[in-house]
C-alpha cells in the first residue's frame, strides 16, 4: 500500500482534519500521481454532507485533480514519470459496455467508479483529491497541455468538462443563441466555452452584481432573473440553455425562453423536483434534459480546446488549512469563480 | 357567405344541438370542402369545455376532417373539384417566419390558426369539422390517397400526425426500442406507425386488458404499469417513449425506463405539472420533450406512408345524433380506438 496525506471529514457536520489514507499498490496499468492542485466543487460539499446519499467516513473529497506522474505500472504506455496529468470525476468503468466502447464512460451501464465515494473494482472505497497522491488506471488519466497552468487546469476536470460536453452534444456553434443560468464555477466556464465555440452567449443571473465579469468572460448580454421583464424580453430566444444552478428554479419560466426545438440542459442537480408544465414543452417541441460530465476522450479534447483558445477558469488558490472557510464561501456563492487547494500546503 | 349545417355546443356543460354556421366566400386560394367524415379527438372535449382556456359559444369542434373538394377559388392550383382531401388541426399560419418556410407551420412564430377556437386572418372565429362544409386555403389542405378510406383517413389528420411527427423527429427506425404509453386514439396509431417504421414496440398500459389488441396492432411486448415489476424489468430499456396519456403520470418512473440519450415525448397534455427529478435526467443524459402535431408537408408524407403500408386507424363510425354519447365514452376510455362521425347523418 502507498500512504498519502489527506484532508478528510469524519462526519456530515465535521470540519476537515489531516489524516493518512492508503492507495493501492500499482497494478500493471496504474499510474501514481503526485497531486499538485485540487479544485473545490460544490458536489464535494453535497457528497461529504450525505445530501446525495450515504457516504463512509472518513471522507476525502476532490475530483478536480492536477498533478505530476511519479510512478507507472509495468504496462503503462500512455504516460511517463514527470508528465503533467489530470483526473476528473471518475477513475474507472466496466470497459465493455456500449457506452464505454463509445468513449462515454460516464454513462457506463455498470456505473462508472467515482473518484470519491465509490467502491472500486478491488473492493476499496475511493477517496478523492484533497490528498498528496492518487493511483489511477491509465485510461482514466488525461494529459494537461503545457499551455495550461496546473492550478487553473484542475477545475477543468469537472467544471470544464461538465459544461463543455453538453455544449458539444447540443451543437454550440456560431449562429446559436445560448443562455447560461448562474455565474458560478460551472457557469463561468460555460460562458467562456460557449463564447469560444462561437455562440452568442447570454448570462441569466439573479442580479446584475456580476454583470461586468460576465461580459468580460465572453457574454454578449446579461440579464437579472429577479426582474420579471427579463422573461418577457427574452421569450422564445434561445437554442440552448445550460442551467448550472442546483437550487430550485421556476423551470417553466426558463423553458419559456427557449426557441422552437430548443433544449434546457440541467448540469446543476437540485434535490427537489421541478414541476414541468407539459404545455411549456409541446407547442415549441422543447426539451428538458440533463447531462453528466463527459467521457475521457472528450475530457482530453476539452483540455486541448482550452489550451488552443487560451481558456482557463478564474481561480483563487488557497492553502489546505482554509478548506472549511472556502466551503462556507462556496455555500454563500462568495467565490470568483473556483477555489483550488495548493496541495503542497497539506 | 356560405351556410353550413353543424353540430355545436352552446356552453361548457351543454349537449350538442344542430345549428347553422357561416363559412367565408371563397378567396382566390380557397377550397370549399364537402365534409364526409370527422374524427372525435379528446382535444375537442378539452377545448369545448374550456379546459384549455376560454372559448366562444356556439362552438363547433372537429379537426380530423375528410371530404371532397366541391368548389375552388380562381387561383387554386393544387386541387380540383372531386378530389379527396383532408384538413387537420390548423387552417392557416403567417407563411413568412422561419418555421413556416421550413414547412413546420405548427410552430409558426405568430401562432398557427387552429381549425376551431382561433381567430383567422379575416377576423373570423374558426369553427371545426362537425359540419357539412369548411373553407380552407389550399396550402392547408392535404390529399387523401386512394388507398385510404375517407372515414378511416379522418383520424390520421390529428391522431396520425401527432404520433408520426415525433417518431420521425426522434428517428424511429429498425434497431430502436420504442415504448408507447396508453393505448387510445393516439397510442394505437403510435404503435402501428412505429412498427411500420421498423422499431421494436412495447405498449405500457395501465392493465393488460387490451394486450391482445396491442400485439395485433404491431407491438412486440405489452406491460401493465399498475404492476411495479414492470418498472424494474424495463429499467433503462427504451430509446424513445411516446406518452399519449393526458392524465398525470409518475414521470420519474417513466423516465427511468429510458436508455442513455433516450427521450420521453409527451403528446398528451395533462393540465397538472409533472414534477421532474433532475437526477432522473442527468446520469443518463435523458430528455423530456413535447411535440405538437406536424407540418402540412409532413402530414401529406404521413398519409402517403399510411397508404403505402396499409395503415389505418381502428374506427367506430357513428351518426351525428350520437356525438354526446361518444364523448362520454371517450372520457371513459371506452373506444376502440377512434369515433368518426358520418357527416351525411348531420
Amino acid at each position: 500500500m502507498i500512504t498519502a496525506q489527506a484532508k478528510a471529514v469524519h462526519g456530515a457536520d465535521q470540519s476537515f482534519t489531516s489524516t493518512e489514507i492508503e492507495r493501492r499498490d500499482l497494478k500493471a496499468q496504474d499510474i501514481l500521481i503526485e497531486i499538485k492542485y485540487a479544485g473545490i466543487c460544490h458536489s464535494d460539499i453535497h457528497s461529504a454532507r450525505g445530501e446525495w446519499g450515504p457516504v463512509q467516513y472518513p471522507f476525502v473529497p476532490g475530483h478536480e485533480i492536477a498533478g505530476i506522474v511519479s510512478q507507472v505500472g509495468p504496462e503503462v504506455t500512455k504516460y511517463a514519470v514527470g508528465d503533467r496529468v489530470g483526473v476528473g470525476c471518475m477513475v474507472d468503468s466496466c470497459g465493455k459496455c456500449v457506452h464505454c466502447h463509445d468513449g462515454e464512460e460516464q454513462y457506463c451501464l455498470e456505473g462508472m467508479t467515482g473518484t470519491y465515494g465509490s467502491v472500486d473494482r478491488y473492493g476499496q472505497y475511493t477517496q478523492g483529491g484533497y490528498a498528496t497522491h492518487i493511483v489511477v488506471t491509465q485510461d482514466f488519466v488525461v494529459r494537461i497541455p503545457d499551455a495550461l497552468e496546473l492550478d487553473a487546469a484542475a477545475p477543468l476536470l469537472c467544471a470544464g468538462i461538465t459544461t463543455y460536453s453538453p455544449l458539444r452534444h447540443w451543437g454550440a456553434a456560431p449562429g446559436q443563441k445560448i443562455a447560461v443560468v448562474g455565474l458560478g464555477g460551472l457557469g463561468h466556464m460555460a460562458v467562456k466555452l460557449a463564447h469560444a465555440m462561437g455562440a452568442e452567449v447570454t448570462v441569466l443571473s439573479q442580479s446584475l452584481k456580476k454583470k461586468e465579469d460576465g461580459l468580460k468572460l465572453g457574454a454578449s448580454h446579461y440579464y437579472a432573473t429577479s426582474d420579471e421583464e427579463t422573461f418577457k424580453t427574452l421569450a422564445g430566444s434561445f437554442d440552448l440553455i445550460i442551467n448550472t444552478v442546483s437550487a430550485k428554479i421556476d423551470i417553466n419560466a426558463y423553458l419559456s425562453l427557449l426557441a422552437v426545438d430548443g433544449t434546457l440542459v440541467n448540469v446543476g442537480a437540485p434535490s427537489e423536483p421541478l414541476p414541468v408544465q407539459v404545455f411549456s414543452l409541446i407547442p415549441q417541441r422543447r426539451s428538458f434534459a440533463g447531462s453528466s460530465i463527459g467521457g475521457i476522450r472528450e475530457t482530453q479534447e476539452m483540455l486541448d480546446f482550452c489550451a488552443e483558445h487560451g481558456i482557463q477558469p478564474e481561480i483563487e488558490v488557497i492553502s489546505a488549512d482554509r478548506i472549511d472557510e472556502a466551503w462556507e464561501r462556496v455555500m454563500a456563492s462568495d467565490v470568483k469563480y473556483r477555489f483550488v487547494i495548493d496541495i503542497s500546503t497539506l
